[in-house]
């Protein structure tokens, strides 16, 4: 099966305690792209600008990502600049030029229309909602979104809320969307809201998933995947992103989509997320074999396994 | 087998978002024992004051607690006031009055001597290596300490820790004493200064394991217990030493000491931090049932357990 994903395609500048890259190819949409490759067809629809050249295009098409949605406009290509000091956990934000990314109003080719899964980077929530909108016969959405527009576009997004299937975000998120402070109750808040799982991203403690009664399957109990600990985290850029590509790309690969799927797909995701980390940008993530992806299942598996 | 803990025995002022209590009993000692309790034949040896009365003492004897190692000095009890608001990973300290246990010298009864298991709980690290060097019989040693020990008693710490086989402490505790901000690497760190294994506590994402290479069978891979997602935490004072208590009277209740039945502690340790925190003080560890024990043990396997 095939997965659309929308959302941003960017240049990033990257300062780490492990060094320093620039200009290496980023965006969510990138990193998301790149994670799912490895499970199911990858169709992209993203902005650049006259900066994105052969050499990024030659990284999707050597994971057979479809970029024919890919719009190239006039200017530049979104670009960003972040640092990590000792909390890995954290990004500083040195500048955000969004550049033709600012006026991105998705289009839909055509030939995407039967995509059977889709996922909603973070972008404007109304954004997301037209393309959720023109993607009537999808199978599962996946969604995520960010503290700047649960701030500030309240409204929108719990319009948005109501047309995805699973959200993906993190603890912080969870509890300021759903005003609440205790973890678990503000996961059945958002629930109310509209998806039917919401996978909750711990950074390097894993990640939850909690179900909406009845989704899925039978049961009400959430269920949890860890993260491995990881000795040299070089750049945590994407991690997020790459995650949901193993959440989102493994879920594509399956037939069924029951809670156990779910459950395999919440293990993946923190596969993909822990091989991005390994290294500056996308430099893991582009050169992983399926064994490996399978090598590391095991080893989260067995992180956690009672015999 | 038998366990025998040193610590403390207090009585805890508590308030939290659920409300206030006064005068209960606590300490990291009363937590310890009632929690392994359930598993092991616990011995105490701790000192309380002329207001730790009948009352008290008939806690412990309902759980047929050990209580003839606890000296009854002149004076009150060890008493503390806690505060949590919305952040319950975190007390304020509204008072701590030392009060007997400011010169408290742990004695070992001679019925004590041939105790298998031992627990340091939290006290300064000179009185745990003394109490340590005076058990030597001991199967395995479990110690827990504090920031304020690892900043203010380092050199102390260190000669306890070549004593000890597992330590029980945080994440940031650990960071602290391996003065390094990757946790692996800190866990690594710490491993080297003397413990067999490290178990980090994640508050409400469970807990890993490190092994020292070789200790407790073969193979290097840390291993993570999960916690489990709780809608009401009423009050979280005590749960890492339910958590102790759990995992050490597990231990103390098998044969063999491998990997697996370490493995099974970690899960054992979450289960009875997880009803700690459900009522106040000891409320809940005081009125469990073996069953209910297993039967939350089974709903951390499914947690994380994939078919």
């Amino acid at each position: 099966m095939s997965i659309l994903v929308v959302g941003s395609v960017a240049f990033d500048d990257v300062t780490s305690p492990s060094g320093s890259v620039k200009n290496i190819l980023g965006g969510a949409a990138t990193y998301f792209s790149l994670a799912a490759s490895y499970f199911t067809q990858v169709r992209m629809v993203a902005v650049v600008g006259a900066d994105f050249g052969a050499e990024q295009e030659e990284v999707f098409k050597r994971h057979s990502i479809d970029t024919r949605g890919i719009e190239r406009a006039e200017g530049k290509t979104f670009r960003w600049g972040g640092s990590y000091t000792d909390n890995l956990n954290e990004a500083k934000t040195d500048y955000t030029d969004l550049n033709v990314f600012e006026s991105f109003h998705p289009q839909i080719p055509a030939e995407y229309e039967d995509t059977e899964f889709l996922f909603l980077a973070n972008i404007q929530p109304t954004l997301q909602a037209n393309v959720r909108r023109k993607m009537n016969g999808v199978r599962l959405t996946g969604c995520d979104t960010m503290n700047y527009w649960i701030k500030g576009a309240h409204a929108e997004l719990t319009e948005t809320l109501k047309l995805v299937d699973v959200l993906l975000i993190n603890d912080t998120e969870t509890k300021m969307l759903a005003n609440e402070t205790n973890l678990p109750r503000a996961a059945h808040k958002v629930l109310a809201m509209g998806p039917k799982a919401l996978v909750i991203k711990h950074g390097e403690y894993g990640a939850t998933i909690f179900f909406r009664e009845g989704a899925f399957g039978i049961g009400h109990h959430p269920f949890r995947a860890p993260a491995l600990p990881i000795e040299e985290v070089k750049d945590p850029t994407g991690a997020g992103d790459s995650f949901a590509g193993g959440f989102m790309g493994y879920l594509a690969s399956q037939k069924e989509l029951s809670r156990e799927v779910l459950k395999r797909a919440l293990f993946y995701g923190g596969v993909m997320g822990s091989f991005a980390v390994e290294r500056f940008g996308t430099e893991r993530l582009q050169s992983l074999t399926r064994e490996q992806i399978e090598e590391r299942f095991q080893v989260f598996r067995e992180l956690t396994h009672l015999e």
